[in-house]
């Protein structure tokens, strides 16, 4: 055994990289309550002091500190950055200091110009000359391959959000490899996968081979990024604050080299706790001290910024890096997984106060330890700043090593990834199943010229059978639009620093969403419950709805109402399963805006239902708001009724209790918070 | 018919893209003498004498007198050159001053290094840093992409002379559509083909859409670059100096942006006289200026340059540009296609003198007119710069509208082209069949570890066992570099300018090469004939021969040998067809090494035939020098036997003639001359 592992317990994750192994054979549950919990440190203190000054300067400066318009972010484009070295543990910046925003042209030159523009910055007129004439863009791509259909559809809305002008993101590296094996054994195992693709050159071949290749490069480069901070990850941690330090690098290097949409840490506490209960056991660090370097960690990854325009601001509301960490969760051998590494990253809301970033994201199971289950609620009340996802459901599919990108995106860590695909406006695709293609907003002929919607009264079967068709189009049009972004991104804008901590064989995960789920229940509904009469405006197009009668609502446990939803989910899945999709991705779906349901509302006309144009969507699986009438467990029940199968990448409904109308204080696990129905 | 087109017979070309039709319903077969010609212009001196002038200076500076170290080139980086505006009928040059080469890194940015630093200049630093970190070439992609066995292959030179540090070349685009339809309405079709492709977005489609997308952005900056010039050519060419300078300003183009290996103008003659007789009628323009204009065309051409490292220039025996231009032959309708021009063009050897470049190549038939022929032989007599291929045997695969690329490979302009691709050489694959893949020269493991020659006498079935299957693993590992070649010149460095002048759905040749056929054939026959006995060193490796008693020798119309050559070519031809080819590319092989037969022995030890380590091969298809001791016909004869079927790429024999042993002046046609056996 290397005698950086000297007191681990051994097995196959010596001879091979496998994390998930080691964890298994070393981390402790911890029943105990949060008494050991130690507070923060002067020197922690300071530092956040420090942040927080810089925040207040951040804002007063109009929202943007110091952009970087020269140089060209990569994982070794900077020197080192401090807040204050002589305090920091855990050390690390994006650029050579904090609060400055990198230059990621990668993915679209213009997206970066603007990005400058817009905060008052202008990007050296040699980069922009070069990433226009010699160096293709992932976006420039995109957009040399879209058809005129693809860019009427992004132009309408019908689908929106695409990951054409941003990084997608949703890629999560194994972090936590670096502290264990060192960078000098990734290498070696990236050279013997190279050495182990087929001889036949076939294009997926090349590609494979050619990625492999930049993933070593990205692992050299670590190294050295890491050295210019004195640090050396060649070999593996040897306490926990190198193993946090070289985690951290890891995610580091991602966050320089790719402004994902989504940039998720993974699954990392139960993993350092390993390390920590063997610096305990030799008596090298205190509580205080591992409790200080995991409170400088979590105040590293709040400083993690990216250039962005306020378009993107808008759709994502707010300038989120999804810096999500998966906690706690059950082992498939039945032993819950919580440590006291748990508590300390929970305890970081305390120690540091409360904050969206990173998002800390309990997996949670009936069969948690109760004296985690109290103080997650407990910290929950006090900071509303946690997450729940259910670890009982996604454990069936994805064993205990997976973790969450963005909010919902479930994958086993090194193993799956996801091409995000952003979502398809089915409560627009409707209006146009009307309108025989016609957007009802711009009155441009978008979808194809079927047949529409004849007469003034709306007949459920007729709407059906031209929503089916239309529905058909869309998913045509939106499997092959995210074909071509997948293809590109790969092509330009490639995650090698991520995917050189993934295995050579991943699967990934084609997700693909659909937004105004309830609009579209509840209109369907109203078609065939009650009388929805259309109104043409001067050209024949439906731009309003008349409806008599009542009819049921999604949201209520209505069956009536929740199985057209159910109907709805399962037919537009069944409708992108046919599509041929980039690598062969899995094809999955989410029911799941959280924020750009609002813009989504905004781009689409009346709908039968009773929304008014420009009005917002309800954000995901919700049911609209003030039509879910019988309380909140009907509600509920109505949401849950999803078909997880055929919304794999999750379902979510955001949902907001009142302490006091749930009971004893110390019964409720959640303030006010998105819970996340995910499988 | 649009105005420019006034006077010429209308056809299927006014609504499609087809310069042949247009040629065919237009020209104007010459059977006369070349009284009709015209002598070089004042201004045709004046300009010459400026251009040896600078020759002069270029050789007295080392070799080149200007290098770009700062600007990339591209269709528009350079303004406009001239040598003297006042004179120049035709205008244009790579970069803003003649004998100024560009500088091209998206081969390779070390190549690109290198042909400055070997030649006294320096490429300007953040250029290299540039291409080091951001902007990946065509070179750094192979070798990303390549395995351990195609590194050894390559540096032992059983494989040798591949495109993957530069351009493949090979590529003649149709520089002709530019005359005839302006670039409007090419880039009107171009428009039409991307809105033709398939709507499922395979990895192929998406390929094809964003080629097409770059070829519009190059036709669009054509446009700009002749507009930089004073010339416009949105629209067609209005008479023949605009139609011989649009054509031009395609072809430039193409050598702005392409340092291939091999840079061909296509089949222009014809197509340009139905121009000039046009004008001629019409009293536009005298013989004398018509004249004046070829002058000063052939006079650019012969002032391409490119930037080059004394490596490559070793293997190409000089710095050679292929600008080969296919003149004359027949058409399928029967009628010879000899025009004035075709005069005209040949006639440029005696107004500007002899010259490699542009490589005037004659499609030569029996049924050319006499008239022609006898000029044929006239001018290759006064300036050995003329070269002949067989038009009766091209015409039957490729019909009338093929031109040269390079010297042989023959292509149907517009609609077929080449993935080039060096070649294998046998020689050093038959020593290594004797030693179990040790390569005899650096005594490492190159080929696999097959059980080598035992005893000390070669027995001819044992080793052609042996070499079979020695061929069937150079078969794999050679097509399968080429494929990582293709797709990675494809990705970084495709010939966007070049293809925007073809059609969308192309015939991709995807050539290969043997060298050291009649070594091998030699050696073969020596073992099965004679007694050759194996000579080993200290380490067992063969190194040497010896060999007892007489054996046939290829070059002699001796069957016994030229079996084992016609052998030798289908058996390896059948191998390379097992392998799955780039794109589907159409395999082919050439016999053909016109120069670089040289530096091949270099590297090849002794063989059986008794040849030394390091003596060159003969070239291409030749019979050894010296061995073909049958006489003329003897030698010519065997070379004819090998199977065109399997070396469709072209077989070449470098032949040396005697005038005087022919007979009479006039029955001769070649002084001195390369007599390409194609097909």
């Amino acid at each position: 055994m290397r005698s950086e592992w000297n007191g681990f317990v051994g097995g196959k994750w010596e001879k091979e990289i496998n994390v998930r192994d080691f964890i298994q054979k070393n981390y402790t549950p911890y029943d105990g309550d949060d008494s050991f919990l130690a507070g923060a440190t002067q020197n922690t203190k300071d530092l956040w002091a420090q942040v927080l000054d810089l925040q207040k300067k951040e804002r007063e400066a109009g929202g943007v500190l110091d952009m970087d318009t020269k140089v060209i972010s990569t994982i070794t484009s900077h020197g080192p950055g401090y807040l204050d070295k002589s305090k920091e543990t855990i050390v690390g910046f994006q650029t050579d200091k904090p609060f400055k925003r990198s230059m990621q042209p990668y993915g679209g030159i213009r997206m970066a110009e603007k990005a400058c523009s817009d905060n008052g910055y202008e990007v050296d007129p040699e980069i922009s000359e070069f990433f226009s004439t010699h160096r293709k863009t992932h976006n420039a791509g995109c957009f040399d391959a879209y058809n005129a259909e693809m860019r009427a559809c992004r132009s309408s809305h019908v689908i929106t959000g695409l990951p054409d002008a941003y990084g997608r993101g949703r890629i999560i590296g194994d972090y936590r490899r670096i502290a264990l094996y060192g960078i000098d054994r990734l290498i070696e195992d990236k050279l013997e996968q190279k050495d182990s693709t087929g001889r036949v050159m076939t294009d997926d071949v090349i590609r494979l081979r050619e990625e492999i290749s930049e993933q070593i490069v990205a692992l050299k480069m670590m190294k050295e990024m890491a050295a210019s901070y004195g640090c050396d990850i060649a070999r593996p941690a040897t306490n926990v604050q190198e193993a946090i330090q070289a985690t951290y690098f890891g995610y580091l290097c991602a966050v320089k080299e790719q402004n994902g949409a989504a940039m998720s840490l993974g699954r990392t506490s139960t993993f350092i706790d390993c390390f920590a209960e063997r610096d305990l056991k030799d008596g090298k660090f205190t509580e205080e001290q591992i409790q200080e370097f995991i409170d400088h960690f979590i105040m590293k990854l709040r400083c993690v910024k990216f250039a962005r325009t306020p378009e993107y601001n808008q759709i994502f509301a707010g300038d989120p890096v999804w810096v999500t960490e998966s906690i706690g969760g059950v082992g498939v051998d039945g032993r819950h997984m919580v440590t006291k590494m748990s508590f300390r990253y929970l305890h970081t809301l305390n120690n540091l106060g409360a904050a969206p970033e990173p998002n800390l994201t309990v997996l949670w199971s009936t069969r948690l330890p109760e004296n985690f289950k109290k103080f997650c609620a407990k910290t929950s009340i006090n900071t509303s700043s946690i997450q729940y996802e259910n670890d009982d459901l996604m454990r069936v599919t994805h064993g205990d090593d997976y973790g969450i990108a963005c909010c919902v995106s479930s994958m086993v860590i090194g193993k799956e990834m996801q091409f995000f695909g952003a979502r398809a406006n089915l409560a627009k695709c409707m209006l146009y199943s009307l309108n025989g293609g016609v957007d009802e907003v711009t009155k441009k002929q978008v979808g194809p010229k079927y047949r529409p919607i004849e007469g003034d009264i709306l007949n459920y079967d007729d709407v059906m059978a031209k929503f089916t068709d239309m529905m058909e189009w869309l998913a045509d049009v939106y499997v092959n639009t995210l074909n071509v972004i997948h293809y590109m991104h790969d092509k330009y804008c490639y995650e090698r620093a991520q995917m050189a901590l993934h295995d050579r064989d991943v699967l990934r995960y084609f997700a693909t969403g659909i937004a105004g789920l309830s609009v579209v229940t509840d209109s369907l509904s109203a078609i065939k419950y009650a009388q929805v009469k259309v109104i043409r405006d001067e050209n024949g197009v439906i731009t309003d709805f008349e409806t008599t009668g009542d009819f049921p609502k999604y949201g209520n446990d209505d069956d009536r109402a929740d199985e057209i939803a159910q109907m709805i989910v399962s037919k537009f899945m069944t409708m992108i399963r046919r599509h041929h999709t980039y690598r062969d991705g899995f094809p999955t779906m989410s029911v799941l805006t959280i924020t750009s349901n609002v813009t989504y509302g905004k781009a689409t006309g009346n709908t039968p239902d009773g929304r008014k144009k420009g009005q917002p969507f309800a954000p995901g699986a919700n049911p609209m708001h003030g039509r879910d009438t019988h309380g909140a467990v009907a509600s509920l029940s109505s949401v849950a009724k999803l078909p997880f199968n055929d919304a794999q990448d999750g379902i979510s409904n955001t949902f907001t209790i009142i302490p006091g109308a749930l009971g004893k204080e110390d019964q409720i696990f959640a303030g006010d918070i998105e819970l996340d129905l995910n499988k």
